[in-house]
């Protein structure tokens, strides 16, 4: 490709931006201006193919200042993913596959959504992770099926952000040398130059964190020097690396270099101004030259043969390797093991932790392994061991597989499009008679069911079993209560109403039970007993006193809300208007 | 002193610290054990005055590793703050003024609550801010009214926490030389070795922060170094140090430097041989000889006749500066300025901003100065100018004083006890009749009333106008709807029964109207009108009528509310059994 064409390419590159934020007359034109030429420089060099974004092989690019996914759109559109010049035309309108800030979820080729500063170098961490233990696991001496890298783009406001510098450390101690960053640094932050808040040496404080690191004095023109900070950058065995690359931000622009060209429209006539300096006609917008459509067009046939070779590739892995193979065609597939849900424990501590059954799972423990059981006795730590990656990571917490929910465990490792929170509880829990993965699927069950019950007491977690115990005591009281487990609001809702009817039905006063809080409680109860004030610090007995979270506590907030509730008419809190 | 009064006094704050923890049977005498020596070495350059905690030019100590409280609670008792033996034998129990971690609202003399890790240090920047604004504000060449230090002591945990990077950067940048911290590199974690998970390269990141580092390498008995450090520390005219102490974790346990002596009591032989290997008496509990006493309470005299010289300076101070002198007393008495509440603006935006009616105020953006109009035009920014502190900052959003709630402002001013948070839309919006700083004030209230409604909407913000709206076209469809206002839940919550019941009334259904959430609007509302899945991208009108949040769409809602209770009996959701 001649340096001629190169220019061409970069000078599309920037007005096809330029002209996505002039037709919606918002956006941040200044990024992709500025990054226009390191952007072509490294996706030249970049293996992927837009016809099969889930190629495992690919190199990722992450734009993690993502306000200026104008840049990145542009690149997606020219290299042929399912993105048209229409919906470039459609940048940050309603509906569009071109947000205001990049969606994984929405356009294909995003790797992961960025905006909130900080994220995107955070999650291609845990990409580049993600590619080291495949290799570690599934590379030979005489096959490497992953070698692929993780590209990142990120402003000073990523690397101003504590996520990053937490993800960044992590980095360097794992010695992804898979991780190539680049800072843009070009001196400009909404408030102005970033010397008004931000003066620290981020070099010197990326080679702290062990990172390689590289400088490139004129990023705005010198794609040699990007050229070859990448081929360094792989070549180094040990580090992940950051690129300091110097630009101007709003480069061409009548007001480059400033933050006037930060987070809205050009002016018309600079726009106007900016076609002619780069050489295109003023009048047109969203002009592509056919040499640079033809280039890019090359560009991804190159590729696509290096896919295709990678395939074969594979299938020779699964002729020699069947038994690795064929764990990875499960893998890649996205199944599950067949019957690990059979295996899932069942109360029993003795029960095999589930990350035995499913050996892809990577976990963490923010330093509380031992606090939080959270490391099975047959697994082993993710860490480099000289150059040998360990094969499978935790995790789970045992208290899980013990006690009440494997059911939201299940859940969690099935849903392939949320991320899940589970809340356990540190105090010792009894299990409980009815409670078992199925009803815990739905997200709310009847624990106890009384025939025409005065009240139902509905809980969670570690107050379920104290509400139990006040069913006792409103016993004796002559008050017949109902019991209802709802760990899951979320779970719950999605459950067909004459099932959630069943749960909490007409007719019987609804009580809530949980220490945490009452707030959102109404949603599923007439009254709710929970804290409105901080806790306290002493031993879990004494303040569970303290706060009358006793079986008597609990029996006698039921008492009252059978008082209250006597003679008038009750109407399910899960009957709604529309 | 001589040095084995210096080693006595060690040994009795690590023995205390650990009568604690063995007390309690819970707690963490690592800490305790491996850092007396630097604790009693900083505290005793330290100045303060046990009997009045409040003196504002007091040294303050911040503990960040806030689960190693019972060394902060013996140094506290030893030095005659308001807590006995008595309270230190109740560590860890209910309603003690020893919590499990510190906490500045009970226990005289804790500086900062602490224990989230990170937390401690970061509050520590703040603190250093605050004291060089002082000084910058009301030091003379011939008065020195504020030159105390914050000092830090600080963890691996809160130096792995993004939190405390972000902090730390800033102290570089606005080269807080008043800011000390002391790094307990004891190499430890729960986890086990910290190589396990942090490599990286701590006094480098500092020194790329822009602070000055300092070394000692041992900590544990090298009291001289950690005297010379503080000395060299203060006397660095525009940086924070960061001096990495290396200590022994749990320093003379038999389970000394390993993670057995982190977070649990230590067994009794070993608690018995540590007394022993001190030189105390095995036998004996919480023991004090008596020239440790003799010694904290002679340091203390000396320190008093300090405040005593500094409030016959401030007395001089006040007599040759008659207006700074004022000022200043008037801010050490914590009232606010005679008839601030008056000036408050009412809705013109030309109106003055309140930042320059009180000038102690700080205020900080996260680089969107510009977007959130949180500066006025009389005020400066907070930074080092040459060696020139700038007398008085920022802030409070244009937005707030413009529009609907000053009230909000004035709650958050007037408040000493709370935290506050303002959250402002984006959008502009109108001005609404009825609202009124007195109204606002009552975290809820009535904008449009009706005579026997057929329903009530309530709302909050930008959508209490759209709702507005909604019920001129209820009124054409012959349906009479009520709007409430309720910005606050929280003050709401506080006013009495009978108002909030004018407000919400029973045989009223009511309705809630907030785009962002319907999760806890039951608590107000029979019925609830709002997004249960993500945003999206694209104009503020399409989005709004994507997601039907128009006047048709709120009058739709409110239709439906009154045909679902239509004969039957409403109760206000603000009555409650208990």
């Amino acid at each position: 490709m001649s340096k001629d064409l190169d220019q061409l390419a970069i000078s599309t590159i920037r007005l096809l931006s330029v002209d996505q934020v002039d037709a919606a007359q918002s956006g941040h034109p200044g990024a992709p201006l500025g990054l226009a030429p390191a952007a072509h420089a490294v996706w030249k060099r970049m293996r992927f193919n837009p016809k099969n974004t889930d190629w495992i092989n690919r190199d990722r690019f992450i734009l993690s200042n993502g306000h200026g996914c104008a840049l990145l759109y542009s690149l997606l559109f020219l290299y042929g993913y399912d993105l048209s010049i229409q919906d470039l035309k459609q940048f940050r309108q309603l509906g569009s596959k071109t947000p205001g800030h990049p969606e994984a979820h929405d356009v294909p080729g995003v790797e992961v959504t960025t905006g909130p500063l900080g994220q995107g170098i955070s999650n291609a961490v845990g990409l580049a992770i993600a590619q080291k233990q495949f290799a570690a696991t599934y590379n030979k001496p005489d096959f490497t099926l992953s070698d692929s890298f993780v590209y990142v783009f990120l402003g000073d406001g990523c690397l101003m952000e504590g996520i990053s510098s937490e993800a960044s450390s992590l980095a360097g101690h794992l010695q992804l040398n898979n991780l190539i960053a680049f800072w843009d640094d070009n001196r400009i932050s909404i408030d102005g130059d970033t010397n008004v808040a931000f003066t620290e040496d981020v070099v010197a404080r990326y080679k702290a964190y062990g990172w390689h690191t590289i400088e490139i004095a004129h990023g705005d023109t010198d794609l040699d020097a990007v050229s070859k900070a990448v081929d360094e950058a792989k070549a180094i065995p040990d580090k992940p690396t950051l690129i300091r690359l110097t630009t101007t931000i709003g480069f061409g622009s009548l007001q480059q270099g400033t933050h006037g060209v930060h987070g809205a429209a050009l002016k018309s006539d600079d726009v106007r101004q900016l076609k002619e300096k780069f050489g295109f006609n003023p009048d047109e917008h969203f002009a592509v030259p056919n040499e640079v459509k033809d280039y890019f067009h090359e560009h991804v046939k190159e590729n696509q043969k290096i896919e295709t070779e990678w395939n074969k590739t594979l299938a020779s892995y699964v002729e020699k390797y069947p038994k690795e193979g064929k764990e990875l065609q499960r893998r890649l597939s996205g199944k599950l093991p067949d019957g690990w849900k059979d295996a899932l424990p069942s109360y029993k501590p003795s029960d095999k932790a589930a990350a035995t059954l499913l050996p892809e799972l990577i976990g963490g423990s923010a330093d509380l392994t031992g606090s939080n059981l959270t490391k099975g006795a047959d697994q082993a730590e993710f860490n480099l061991l000289q150059t040998v990656w360990v094969n499978s990571v935790v995790v789970t917490s045992d208290t899980v597989l013990e006690n009440m929910f494997p059911a939201a465990y299940q859940s969690a490792i099935e849903s392939t499009s949320t991320p899940h929170v589970i809340a356990l509880t540190r105090q010792g829990v009894p299990h409980l008679e009815g409670s078992s993965i199925e009803n815990a699927s739905k997200g709310g069950y009847t624990l106890i069911k009384q025939d025409k019950p005065d009240v139902i007491i509905v809980s969670s977690g570690s107050e379920v079993s104290i509400s139990r115990d006040a069913i006792a005591h409103l016993e004796k009281a002559g008050i017949k209560a109902g019991l209802v487990s709802l760990p899951d609001f979320h779970t719950f809702d999605k459950q067909p109403q004459s099932y959630r009817l069943s749960v909490l039905p007409d007719g019987v006063p609804i009580l809530s039970v949980e220490v945490l809080s009452r707030f959102g409680w109404s949603k599923y109860s007439h009254e709710q007993f929970g804290l409105d004030h901080f806790g306290a610090s002493g031993k879990a007995p004494d303040i569970y006193k303290w706060v009358e979270f006793t079986p008597e506590g609990v029996a006698d907030r039921a008492a009252k809300t059978v008082q209250f509730y006597k003679g008038k008419p009750v109407l399910s809190p899960l009957n709604t208007a529309f």
